[in-house]
């Protein structure tokens, strides 16, 4: 089935305790876009950049069957661009700058032929946009959205306008204890569906991720990676690979909400390896399979009875 | 198969935004006891009290069918005392008081009759202690052991030495950071591996459990509960399932470490419900294994071939 993804694409300079990357792809559409493009094909990418935005990733974007119609280019400006250094516990990280640029005035435009999209995922962007982009499909399927602290103490009162027209919520631990005031995640959960979502996802990183329907809550551990280079996109990274797969299976059956955590948990765990997308630039379906299947290892057993 | 259980009994005094509970039955021994008491009978318990413990919990041990020969009663002393404070994130507590009384001078002495105990069980105490138990033990097919940062940091060479005898080293994740300055577990449980223990089990506490041996990484949930009322003893009732399961089945197959994990987590649940052991203190097998059915239910996901 068709999947609409709206975000931005940026140009990121990203330190950590492993090593430095300059000026590379990043942004939420970007991590969404070629995480769920394992499992869709085309999915439609509706973003801004600038003049300077590498030619190099437009043909990336492209080889990878991301359909760009909806990327507006604006000659006249520059790409957004975030500078980030990570600790060395790699949870802590603080922004060093962050250049809006061409995103500062993005406004999200629906080429027609995206109007009827049956899946939309909307990256963390400013929630008036979010809710600029839902208005602009004809009864989607699904829509599924991410927000960050940011918004939910800036804007609160627009987030919850926004989070009412989305079926699913996918956000950290601390957002949603945020956005619930309840520190347990469980009740958080419960809290953030009486909003709207019928289906609340709670990212906890090294953690897993939690999640919660009117009927199931469902537990995914994270993946054991001794070697982590790059938190950055590893949530875009799970919603791209969450939504790919409900898009590819348009099945919203709680037992496949399930395999599409898993999925997405996937995918983030490849994106966590290396800086920017150059561990999810490449993958191959048979490397997606056998780590869906490790995660399947990790957290099954067996009764015994005695 | 037999199973001993040294650490602390205590009476506590705890206070959550849920509620307070004045000098009520606590203590690693007796958490850990109670919780294995359901899959073992009788377990063997060595610890120490006053003359001021009172009458009701040795009739409440006794009941439970947990051999009390190894109890040391000082009639010219009182028993340990802790008071301690949780906060609004039940994560974070304030220990209000710790007065060690008869616990200050404690000797574990292991009666003849538990020299050959198959299974030992060692709570949280003094590495010193927990040397001078596991070299009272004939042959054990299995030590598991807990420690706490107040060793890692005060004790730590008489705790590597301790450790160094253990086969299975439980503890925390902060701890298990400390103890192997590493901030990835998975890397931080290798490093404790290198220091004796084939088995490592850490404690996420609200974030579940990991398991990790030579060939395995097992990844248990935590179960979603709502109300939490009281966490202490959690990870003492967790010890205690686990090492109740494994001395019932006398299998220390990775499969069936795994399960232990499962049943540790179910007792560690059922443990935070309420104040003190009023959760555990009478459970049925079928409430047991209807909670371990629910992990499993939490955790489990099918493969979907397309």
């Amino acid at each position: 089935m068709s999947l609409l993804v709206v975000g931005s694409l940026a140009l990121d300079t990203i330190e950590t305790p492993f090593g430095k990357a300059e000026e590379v792809l990043g942004g939420s559409s970007v991590y969404i876009s070629v995480s769920a493009s394992y499992f869709v094909e085309p999915v439609r990418l509706v973003g801004v950049v600038g003049s300077d935005f590498p030619k190099s990733a437009i043909e990336f974007l492209e080889n990878k069957n991301i359909d760009l119609a909806g990327l507006q280019i604006i000659d006249t400006g520059k790409t957004f661009r975030w500078g980030g250094k990570y600790h060395y516990d790699l949870n802590v990280r603080d922004t060093l700058y962050t250049h809006l640029n061409v995103f500062e005035h993005f406004k999200p435009v629906i080429p027609e032929s995206y109007k009827k999209s049956s899946y939309v995922c909307l990256g963390n962007i400013d929630p008036v946009l979010q809710q600029c982009v839902i208005e602009q499909i004809q009864n989607p399927r699904l829509v599924i959205g991410d927000t960050m602290n940011f918004w939910i103490n800036g804007k609160r009162k627009e987030l919850l306008k926004a989070i009412e027209m989305m079926d699913v919520l996918v956000l950290n631990d601390s957002e949603a204890r945020l956005l619930s005031n309840e520190p347990n995640l469980i009740r958080a959960a419960k809290i953030i569906m009486k909003m709207g979502p019928r289906i609340v996802i709670i990212k906890k990183g090294e953690h897993g991720a939690l999640l919660i329907t009117e009927k199931t809550i469902f537990s995914a551990p994270a993946y054991p990676l001794e070697n982590i280079n790059d938190p950055t996109g590893a949530g875009d990274a799970f919603a791209g690979g969450f939504i790919g797969w409900i898009a590819k299976t348009d099945d919203l059956s709680d037992e496949n909400l399930k395999r599409a955590v898993v999925y997405g948990s996937t995918l983030a765990s490849f994106c966590v390896e290396k800086f920017s997308i150059e561990r999810i630039k490449d993958l191959s379906h048979l490397e997606i399979k056998d780590r869906f299947l490790e995660f399947r290892a990790l957290s099954h057993f067996e009764e015994n009875n005695l």
